[in-house]
């Protein structure tokens, strides 16, 4: 039999089947700090909300359903939004399987092979095999303490602009407790950015996973909040809202693009059991209770990372998250994050190594930075988890030392 | 603000939202004979099933999970496959939502933009904007009552090597009860397809959605059985085995393409509760009683609609299928699809011209054809529903012959 000759995007990815990764395939006595897994104890009680769905809406749910998704749950998201300060209809809501498919419709909304795209750097890793499927050039923007450096952009558009080069089509970000540096962007960060996009015809995919898991401070406008007049792209999500293994996010847009959306949303429609599941709960009187609960429990499980970090590994430099799943930390410059990751798995504990979260090549970044998830572990894993990691960052140190 | 640049595969799409299709959004009084929605009466009862699998298996199911599938359920599909000819095992399955889904990760895995695929002449319609969306040139070949006509297309292929020209990455097909045309493919037609695909290196994406859907006769040997070294994509889906709504279908490869075909799944995994719902339903010993009443309910609809269509329409012409979902029916070469389907609307009963179902150029193929699935109408919708199909046939007619 003659070979198949593979699509572009395919021949770069590998050929062996992933290593286990995810709970149900790791020893329960494995410190698991590396993904954004749900903490279990967080999981809602949703047996008769779920008998329902399949008995009394048996005929919704059980069917084909249309793609743009259930009117109620979109009506549900518009008004939310809302709530935090936007102006949208039930049509401006597109229903997706989760945020990363909302990632992966902007990218067929807006992206042509060869097209530049703005990242921060360090970004959300898992968007990155996401947009070069789609064989993006990425352009990679440094952020500060208020967030993304909307004035260094600024030149970089200004360059490209004089140099006559198309602009890039997109900016992606997590403005909110961003994904891994924990920093939220400042409102004149924001208003800067939006700016920005809208006086360049720039599309910003705003990805808001952890926007209701605040810790404390108050809110800043959500940049489609701010948005002029449709230049933003705001990703959705119930995974850290309800639960990932439901996954169902949306996207909120201009009713044009929700349009052509719903054409290039080629899977059939999302499960319209798993959105009746959802919108019984979100409009059950748990829900707010069940988000005071988050809160509350991630801003445990993160000041019991703070202090046992401080205790057990004060040479590491990070910033305090005010919300969100993680802590960005930075070892000494001589101190590489993907060997301290590889010998922190063997201790048990697993975690991600900085250079993943890089789009670019991560040498230019450093390679001494690590990313640690406290939503999964409970407190007692945390204090476990972290002993272990500064036993293998002395092995590490130690190795450096001797060097 | 500036406008953005859209990508061209989302140029081509209509900017307005689409048209209410789904039996949710439809007056009950109108008969649907377009889509092949599932039968209401056939729902299975779950409400047992998705208790349990949101209380009792909470923490799998409410978490994220592997994209390739849950364990359990890809060894029962792999067995299931056994027993209908393959030799599979659980890593040669990836879980997918829905075949749709499977169709446009088969394109991710080997499409590139202006590469060529071949396509029945007519096809199953929805495919062709997920096609069309990675920006192919579609082949069409025609078929006769043994299916896809492999001669001609063992010419078309040795025409492109003589010219130099690059050979099709794909023939999409379905082999049982094809859509629409409900033609199934003979055993020495499907020897012949997989044969002239293995010796050029042509990958065959299998879609087997009305596989099991047989009133009578002897199964043929699937293409994937016959698969004489990883030549077939075999594409399954649940959505006539239990219900659409459950959005979940599957793709049996190689394993070297599955893990491709992982890395390229980018949604961050099917629902794992969806999952556990249909693998709690499949190995349940309601499982091989529900196939039987699949069978059964939908022979009845067949032959109801094809008693009425013998009474009320005797000009058409028509294949009976010996399963799946829909007759394909020729028209007087003067009478047009199109506009009967308008008229047909009009008159209370919705079904799909034969034009939708051609890739290509359908003047090229002759307006006179419809397409109607009797699925989803109970028996007495069936008889109302060809009694005004036959009201705007003669409205058609008569105009035809004033003309």
């Amino acid at each position: 039999m003659k070979p198949f000759r593979l699509a572009r995007r395919a021949q770069r990815l590998p050929a062996t089947l992933p290593a286990s990764h995810f709970p149900t395939e790791i020893d329960a006595t494995t410190v698991l700090f590396d993904s954004g897994f749900a903490f279990p104890g967080l999981f809602p009680e949703l047996g008769e909300i779920a008998r329902r769905a399949v008995t009394e809406h048996r005929d919704e749910t059980l069917q084909y359903a249309p793609a743009q998704g259930q009117p109620e749950l979109r009506r549900w998201i518009a008004d939310y939004m809302n709530g935090d300060g936007c102006l949208l209809d039930a049509d401006n809501i597109l229903i997706t399987n989760g945020a990363k498919h909302a990632i992966d419709l902007t990218c067929r909304l807006l992206v042509d092979e060869g097209d530049a795209i703005v990242v921060t750097a360090p970004m959300y890793f898992t968007a990155i095999p996401i947009f070069r499927s789609f064989g993006v050039r990425f352009i990679e923007v440094e952020q500060d303490e208020c967030g993304i450096r909307v004035d260094e952009l600024a030149k970089l558009i200004e360059n490209m602009r004089r140099a006559g080069d198309p602009l890039p089509k997109l900016i992606y970000n997590v403005a909110d407790f961003h994904n891994p540096s924990g920093v939220t962007m400042t409102l004149e960060r924001r208003r800067a950015l939006v700016e920005l996009a809208a006086e360049h015809g720039i599309c910003i995919a705003e990805d808001t996973p952890y926007r209701r898991v605040r810790f404390e401070g108050a809110d800043v406008a959500s940049l489609k909040a701010l948005d002029p007049g449709g230049v933003v792209l705001h990703l959705g999500t119930f995974s850290k809202l309800i639960s990932p293994g439901l996954r169902m996010g949306w996207v909120a847009a201009e009713k044009e693009l929700i349009a052509r959306m719903i054409g290039l949303k080629s899977e059939g429609g999302s499960s319209p059991l798993l959105q009746r599941i959802i919108y019984e709960f979100l409009r059950s009187d748990r829900f707010p209770g069940h988000i005071t609960r988050v809160q509350q429990t991630y801003r445990e499980h993160r000041d019991h990372l703070i202090a046992c970090l401080k205790r057990e590994l004060p040479d590491l430099e990070f910033i305090v998250p005010q919300g969100g799943y993680y802590v960005w930390l930075r070892l000494p410059a001589a101190v590489d994050g993907d060997e301290l990751a590889r010998r922190a798995a063997a201790a048990g504990v697993n975690l991600i190594p900085g250079s993943r979260f890089f789009a670019g090549d991560a040498v230019r970044h450093g390679r001494n930075h690590i990313r640690l998830s406290y939503s999964f572990a409970t407190l007692d894993q945390i204090g476990t988890g972290i002993k272990r990691l500064a036993a293998a960052y002395a092995e590490c140190s130690a190795k450096q030392a001797s060097a």
